[in-house]
This record gives structure tokens, C-alpha cells and sequence, in this order.
């Protein structure tokens, strides 16, 4: 989507975060390097000091001037925010959906594939692949909400979802064109016998975008409903269109079923361009694991193949997402490998192929 | 907790509602009349005519004279509601979430267990046997919302979720109840790291009641997170509590990995007694199998021993909940039976108890 030519090198924006992203990123650009190797394009990576640490050492989360220096890039790379200490939301709101909504990222496109060899916790999950459009600036993640009263015992409090034709269009306008491009099968998921006005606007924004693409399918399913298909029949899903709180239920969801958020990428995307999308795990910054060289990078490495769909090189991605397919298939068999070695692998995999 | 002495008959209010509602609580009836044979205590039952059909018959969904007179009861047995030719929310809201706001149900209670006998779609579900204490009166189902400029390119549509520290405060003392007769283990489900005003209070009232229960182990799972664990390691669980939406969508998938919703029970409980509470399946009225004789009236019988526990018949139902775990352990062998064999089956396993 980004229009830049080819003699020009690739502005790329890296936010490692905290924990396990200063591990799994570098692996990602190992492997987005080996890609790009031969493609005629060049990067230039620029690293953004932003998360957790940055937080406890100045109190800053997201600047202004890090919007104004993030916006100068094509893209951003990113892998995760947050530790134990630091106040649940700040991060989140500070920086994670500032970054989301101030560059209004309303695509957030979260692909889940089975891969061949890949564990499931279901006995049969049998064919697992659709991407949920996930929307990303409206709904109850908003903020628009607040407390009275607060810690005494009349408390009250609100949290306000908001939802807009021109945004819930704008996805499900992108919802069909993926659909158009896989195999014509759309669902929307809500819970309009519910929520029965934001419900509503989805339902009749969905029909009446439907009626111009008579050769996609178009079906329905309340929130709670996807979930039961989704561990008792996932091969029935090919494009899920839904709202943001239901997007990150769901799609966690998805990515347990299909082998585990660690294998899980995702892209936070604006399709117009006005702004860098972003790309980035689906998991967090585990600081569990953090530090030991053990985290797979492997979802890091799916989200640069996106983030290549994305810059318009769909062969190198395809490259990209072969060496992974591979790594994947072998992996039941070989010893537990460290962050780099699987990085390394499947560095090596893309650049012999 | 009804008071009712053991010389007054109990008065339940019996909604068929629609669909295999007409199928499935007749059996749910023959179960329990056959569970209070020698308790002591007689039933005296009272049909309301509730659902679809009155609606597509007469335009009511439930007057203040229906409520007036189920209001008259010591419980409710409900079937399910609902067909498709009636608009989305229609029943939802003016019956369905009308009886749970009207009589207070604010313990919407649904226990999962995965009975020996019971194919999960999970691969190695484990020890499933949790309950969820989900929210009935507040969060986004208050119906407190709208849109402006419907139709249009300029429609906007809000839900708002509505949160009060004596609501939560009531049903975390509730779960925390549970969470003792249990194996004392609560596990808050919301998703605080962006709904941060409605989060805050939940997790602040969760603390302040868990400082009172030092014997209750604690912990928290944003809802995303909570839908791996129930399909990674269900066994982690044993009372979760959360809102009225998380609550809705993290029992079907409950029910969908111990299963089915064809097996799921469920408790709207006004736990002071101030009104009536009302039992039901989970599972819809399911108009595809409807009048065809074939629904399993498993879910409605489950119901049926919470509505013994809830009048203070707990030997009765146990004895109801010992003859499903048998009737369900023999299914793997026999051929298919129809509504009314398994509900005569179990009525006679509870007789003969
Ligand atoms: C960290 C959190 C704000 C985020 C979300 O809720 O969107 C995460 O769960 C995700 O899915 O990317
Ligand atoms: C029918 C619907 C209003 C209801 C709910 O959302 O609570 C149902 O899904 C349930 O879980 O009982």
C-alpha cells in the first residue's frame, strides 16, 4: 500500500517494548533482512525506546514528539509492552492504543492458520484458516467512560462503546475485499439481540455492503455463539468482521486453537496510508520467560510477513511464511531450540529459497 | 432459601416459551415431580403463556400483570424463548432480560462439568468442573445506549455499561460463597487494562471481599486470556466471577467444552428471596429441531436440581444430578432416544434412588 519506490529504502520503526520483545524482534528483522536480500529494497531501521522501562525511568509513555517522529516511517515493528509493575492501563492507553488510535489504525487483521504439525488443543480441529478483521479505533475501547464515587460504597461506574457508520463501513468494506480474496465466506460477529443499537448500525452496515458483493457469503453469529464454533467447528470460518472487545476475545481464542498465541501475528493497519501501520505479536512481553534467550519468535516473524504483504512485496512474504511452514512441520521431532536458533533458521530457510 | 414450610406446596411458575421449550421442560417437570415423591413437599404448578408465539399472537412480551403474577411464585422454570420471525431483541429485552432485571436475578449461576461418559471437542480436557458466577443486572446489558441519525453515513450508536459497587459487591460475595463450598479458588474475569473505570471497581471490591476470605486463593484473567485457558487447562478453575457480557460469552464456550449447551444449566438467582428466581437451559429454543421430538432435556433436568438446591431440597437434587451422570455415562452404547425416553429414563433412576 505505501507508495514508495523501489530506490527508496524502507523506513521502519522498531519498538522492541519489554521482556520477551527485546528478544523476539531482533529475530524478526534477521528474518525481514534475509527477505528483502535481492528484492532491490534496503532498510533503515529506526529503534524507539518506548514501554515499560522507558515509563519507570522518565514516567513518559508516548510523546507527541514520538507520534511526530513514529509518522515519518513507513511502518512500525513491534513487539511487546508492559511489566508486573507497572499500573494496569497505563501502557495499554498510554501507548499501545494511543498508538492505534492516533494513527488510526482501524484494521487490526489477525490471520489464524493450523499449520501442518502444528498441536491443537482440539481433538479434531481439522481445517483452521480465516482472519478476523478486527476493528480498532471505535467501540468499548474508546475510553470514553468514568467513575463517581470512586472506592466508597455508592460507586458508579461507566464504560461507553462508540460506534460510527464511517468507521464500521470502512472495516467491513476491507472485510469483503478479504473475503473477495480467500474463499468468499464472511461472518459477522456481535450481539445485536443485545446491544441492539451499536448491533444494529453493524448488522445493517454489513447488508447493505453486502449487497454489492452477491459473491461473497455472508452469515451471522452473536459473540457467544463464535465461541462455540470456534472449538467445535473453526473450519466453518473463512473472514470473521466484528467489533474491537469482541475482536480481542475472539481472536485470543483463535490463536489457542490453532497452536498458541506464541505462534499468533497481527497487524494494526491503515489501509489509506495517511499513517504507518503497525505489526506486532499477539502476545505480550511474558516476563515469565523474559531474559532467558527461550521465547519463540516465531508470531514476530509472521507479523514481518504481514508487514511485507503490507509494503507491497507478497513474494517475500510468501517466502517468509514457507520457511515458517517448514520450521513449524519439523519442530515435533528436533530438541527445544533458543530465540536465536529458530530466528536464525528460519533466516537461513528464507534466504535459500 | 425459600422459606416456605415443608407443609405449603411449591409454587412454580412454568414458561415452555418456544421451540423445544415445549419439548424439553415437560421432562424437566416429570424429573422433578418424580424427585419430590416421599420429600415431603408437593408442587403446585402454574403455565404462563411467554414467547414468540404470544407475541406473533397478541404483540405482549410480558405485562406488569404476568409479572405481577409470576411474582406470586417461589420459582420459575423456563424452556427457552424465541423464533426467527421475531425481531432481534424483541424477547431478549422485553422478556428474557425483563424477568432478570424485574426480579433482581443479580446470580446468573452456571456450573460446567464435563461428566464421565461426555466427548469434549477438547483433545485432553482434563478435570472440567468449575462454576461462573456471571453478573444478571448491570455492565452492557441495561439497555442503556442509542444511535442518532440512524441509517445514514453519519449514524453514531453507543452502548453504555452501567457498573455500581453494590451490585458487584453483592455477586462477589456470592462467588466468594461458592468459592468455600468449592475448592476455594475464585478467579476474576474482566478486562481492566482497557475498560479501566468498570475494571477498577471490580477488582477493588474483589480485594476488599478477598481480604475478608484469607482461605480463598484469588486471582485475575483479563477475558481474552481466560478463553485460552478454558480450552488450554480448564482444570485451573474453579469459580470465576465476572460481568454480565464475559459472563454470556465464557459460559457457552464453557458449555461448548464440557459437551455442549445441550448439557448447560443455569441459575437467575435473587439470592434474599425478594422475588422469585428463575431456572433455565442455556441453549436456545432451537427451532430447527423443534416438534421433532428428539431435543435432549438434559440441560432443563440440570436446571431442575438447581431449582432443588435453591428451595432447599439438596438430597433431591443430588439424587436428580447422580441419575444424569449415570444416564450420561450409558450413552456412548445405546441408540438414539427421544425427548420424552430420556426424561421417563430419568425419572425413574430418580424414583428408584
Ligand atoms: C494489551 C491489550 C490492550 C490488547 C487489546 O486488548 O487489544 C491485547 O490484548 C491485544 O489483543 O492486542
Ligand atoms: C438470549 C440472550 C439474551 C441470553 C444472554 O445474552 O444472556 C443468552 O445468550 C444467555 O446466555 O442466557
Amino acid at each position: 500500500m505505501t507508495a514508495a519506490s523501489a530506490a527508496q529504502p524502507i523506513r521502519l520503526a522498531v519498538i522492541e517494548g519489554d521482556g520477551i520483545g527485546h528478544e523476539v524482534v531482533p529475530e524478526g528483522l534477521n528474518v525481514l533482512r534475509a527477505a528483502l536480500e535481492g528484492s532491490g529494497r534496503t532498510l533503515e531501521e529506526t529503534p524507539f525506546d518506548l514501554g515499560a522501562g522507558r515509563w519507570h525511568r522518565t514516567g513518559e509513555t508516548l510523546t507527541d514528539a514520538d507520534m511526530e517522529q513514529l509518522a515519518q516511517h513507513d511502518a512500525i515493528l513491534l513487539g511487546a509492552v508492559g511489566d508486573p509493575e507497572v499500573p494496569s492501563g497505563v501502557l495499554e492507553r498510554g501507548l499501545l492504543l494511543r498508538l492505534r488510535f492516533g494513527f488510526d489504525h482501524f484494521v487490526n487483521l489477525r490471520p489464524t492458520r493450523l499449520s501442518p504439525g502444528v498441536d491443537s488443543p482440539l481433538a479434531d480441529p481439522g481445517e483452521v484458516d480465516f482472519v478476523v478483521v478486527r476493528e480498532g479505533t471505535e467501540g468499548p475501547y474508546v475510553g470514553n467512560g468514568g467513575a463517581m464515587r470512586v472506592g466508597t460504597d455508592l460507586e458508579v461506574a461507566t464504560e461507553v462503546s462508540l460506534n460510527t457508520a464511517v468507521g464500521v463501513e470502512r472495516l467491513v468494506r476491507f472485510a469483503f475485499d478479504q473475503a473477495r480474496s480467500r474463499r468468499r465466506k464472511l461472518t459477522l460477529v456481535h450481539k445485536h439481540n443485545v446491544l441492539v443499537h451499536a448491533g444494529g448500525l453493524w448488522q445493517r452496515i454489513v447488508e447493505k455492503v453486502a449487497a454489492e458483493h452477491p459473491d461473497v457469503a455472508v452469515d451471522y453469529l452473536h459473540v457467544d455463539a463464535a465461541t462455540i464454533f470456534l472449538v467445535t467447528d473453526p473450519s466453518r470460518f473463512d473472514v470473521i468482521v466484528t467489533d474491537n472487545l469482541f475482536g480481542d476475545i475472539l481472536t485470543d481464542l483463535a490463536g489457542a486453537i490453532s497452536g498458541g498465541i506464541g505462534l499468533a501475528a497481527s497487524g494494526n493497519i491503515n489501509p489509506t496510508g495517511a499513517f504507518p501501520s503497525m505489526f506486532e505479536p499477539v502476545h505480550g512481553s511474558a516476563p515469565d520467560i523474559a531474559g532467558q534467550g527461550i521465547a519463540d519468535p516465531t508470531a514476530t516473524v509472521l507479523s514481518v510477513a504481514m508487514l511485507l504483504d503490507h509494503l507491497g512485496l507478497p513474494a517475500q512474504a510468501a517466502r517468509v511464511r514457507t520457511a515458517v511452514d517448514a520450521d513449524l512441520a519439523g519442530r515435533t521431532s528436533g530438541a527445544p531450540r533458543s530465540t536465536s536458533q529458530i530466528g536464525d533458521a528460519l533466516a537461513a530457510a528464507v534466504r535459500s529459497s
